[in-house]
């Protein structure tokens, strides 16, 4: 089994912390996966609550404001009868002067189990991990402008839903490669399960230096890239990529790189379609794509719940010496 | 039986929405009553939980900050067992340029159940409810300037406690009628439901055009609206109208239409009086009236957390075949 | 039993309102501490919550923000099962022009049973607790730079923990005894539990005008106070009076008072080191010794959720008849 320079997990190999999908191996990805699946039944029940985490609290840490995530963690939570604290970290920690790691320290000794960490720098949710007390697991809620690492589970897992044989996949990632830590994640995962083919799709300006070292064909037209693709993975282009300098400017980069259903056509019929939101309609994808039949973007938001229900009670339910979902 | 256009009733003619109390018919009025009767009793055990909407996710979707009001309807979901999610729109949705639609839709995938929504403008419920997905109820927690449809609904509750023979009751609605939906919809409400004679007391300037369209006797004087009445409705005079061109001054208002013990002597012995809160005391109503003996307004909060129970469990908890609370 | 003027226990002498523990007699104290014991087991259970205050409502009614202690009954509250809401008065209730009266009246219509109050100005959780209606106790959440009130319940509860038999422990107070109320409530406290000998240990500057009316040794020297004592209760420095007159420096007041391991070498070789946090580094503590062996700061964050569940489940468990937590 791959491991990372700072385990995620424990000497058994389980999940003790939740920080990055780099290192998981195909057994621990494909446990989550399945944990998934029992709870992407719950939310369509009529009560879409189970007691797996009951009397366990969770804490979101967020260093910076995001609804959508906060609100899809306490949600994830919550249906698992968890306790929730929300900390805004901007508006109080360091107002008394109290640094990072007494914050840390006192979180602890309050017997909270999970923090979910969102932070502006990427390194933040390692270095806290790194630094929690032994009782204390840690999610990583996103790390600025970088995507969430639950991101490439809730891709393939979306995936897998529509065409449960990677083996014959094609799959095609779209847009900001150099700068998303997701495409990376998402290589990784998808090759790590076994898809057949993985394309990255981007200018030279978004691509990194020597961007077939991350293991993926490297296409730098759309139609190239979007050939015969049983599923398109589109990158969200940030605002602040919008008006810098590898970029000339939002309308060239739609024509260019923006999807369509015309040059969706070129790939299979069957082909899907993910983004993990917020879009910028008019951008990098168009309306009729985001809204259209081949579009799966908001069962991503439906699963994004499933993915972190399972890994949250992966982590906190096993302490119980429960580990599945009843 | 009447239905608005866009209707907030399913094709049974049971709550789907509410949005207003326009357009509803006495059996479902009298339901509403008849269900918040039992949620009052819950108020006041020791044990203040039902478990009718365990399971259920209530968003609170406010546009516009409102404490008072939001903690009413996080209390009336908490009371319910319902998981309850406030999402201060403002600050959030459109900060990463993600539209109001793309938003709901969000929410929608996120296996929500229920959307209160405060807004300023007065069509935003209902431009909500026209779009959300099937799953999705939608409850008006009240539009700007205008008081909450709920508002009416609390209101005859409160009436019928005291008084429960509607057909034999005067009540006058006092205040700014011209701008005020409550008003609109009080009078139809008491109408609706066989209240023998509705007034509307205000200046000139404070009534619509045509006053006598709604249905109810106009009397331009406190005192000629106030004789032999069984209950009066106090409208809320807003912040916006006092310094406005409509109201001469405080002072004036005060003298010709505040309610005061002195002006109160002329309606029934056993009269009582109601606001919707929050007081503007000696502008509207004296302190002497507003905390005297024939005052109900605190019984009018309280009951405004049954009546939220009652629409939240009859529109939510039917979906789980459970109509009735326990 | 000394009572206070305005009275915190009902008519049998038990706990109604927590707003000080002046007035507070030995079996009050020892009933709270005892109770807090079988909490703090609680905190290190898998499953950390009991049902004891289920279907109360407990509203933190914040004028001022303070997130480390929100965090604090927020947890205490939801681990005993209650309903927390959470009220931001600085935005609220004045907007529309509502007095603090009618916001404590509407919510006391709304069925809630506790208001934990934080606020600037030290009088105001008696005056709340004063002017509440029957039904609803206050529990004192702090107020302003003085320390909460039950701060030096916590400390005596960590102090029991390590050192049960009181008569023979000597315990010394150091840092700003002016204007810190937790001081006077401290030694008030471990005098009443029959603590042997308290000291205040503080320059004149930061001393009461008659000190030796607080009934403990005054020690002007560092060393002085710190010999031979079996327990030092840091208060910390607050940052307005560091950049005020009555300090010459950060610098010097760390030479002279900061509590090192050098200066701490005259205490008892068993002796706890105590500060009710956040903590100044460096100036009122140095780090070696905060994180030292003999520090029990973090305990003391694990005790303070456990006197916090103890005192709201004594003041509104007893109202259900149950009065001892499972």
């Amino acid at each position: 089994m791959v491991r990372p320079q700072f385990s995620q997990l424990d000497e058994a190999g389980r999940l003790r912390h939740f920080l990055t999908t780099e290192g998981l191996c195909r057994e621990t990805l494909t446990d989550i996966l399945d944990t998934a699946e029992s709870f992407a039944a719950v939310g369509k029940r009529a009560v879409k609550k189970v007691p797996l985490l009951r009397g366990k609290t969770v804490v979101n840490l967020f260093f910076e404001p995001s609804t959508r995530t906060l609100t899809t963690f306490e949600l994830a939570a919550k249906r698992l009868s968890a306790d929730v604290m929300n900390i805004n970290l901007r508006r109080s920690a360091t107002v008394k002067g109290e640094s990072l790691l007494d914050t840390l320290r006192t979180l602890e000794a309050m017997h909270c189990d999970m923090f979910v960490v969102r932070h502006a720098s990427s390194g933040a949710a390692h270095f806290i991990a790194r630094n929690v007390a032994p009782h204390i697991s840690v999610m990583n809620g996103g790390d600025g402008r970088h995507a969430h690492p639950s991101q490439a589970l809730i891709d393939v897992f979306t995936l897998r839903r529509h065409k449960p044989d990677f083996s014959k996949l094609r799959v095609a990632i779209v847009g900001d490669i150099a700068h998303s830590r997701v495409a990376r994640s998402q290589i990784n995962t998808l090759l790590t399960l076994g898809v057949r083919e993985v394309r990255i799709v981007a200018p030279r300006t978004l691509l990194p230096p020597v961007p077939e070292a991350l293991g993926a064909k490297v296409c730098l037209s759309l139609e190239e890239g979007l050939r015969d693709v049983d599923a398109v993975m589109m990158l969200r282009i940030q605002h602040e990529r919008i008006q810098g300098p590898l970029l000339p400017s939002i309308h060239e980069y739609f024509q260019c790189y923006g999807l369509t259903e015309k040059k969706l056509a070129v790939a299979r019929p069957d082909a899907i379609v993910m983004h993990p939101g917020p879009l910028n309609r008019g951008v990098e994808i168009d309306s009729e794509v985001a809204d259209g039949p081949r579009s799966v973007i908001l069962q991503q938001v439906s699963h994004g719940i499933a993915i972190r229900m399972a890994v949250m009670s992966m982590i906190l339910g096993r302490r119980n010496g429960v580990e599945e979902p009843g």
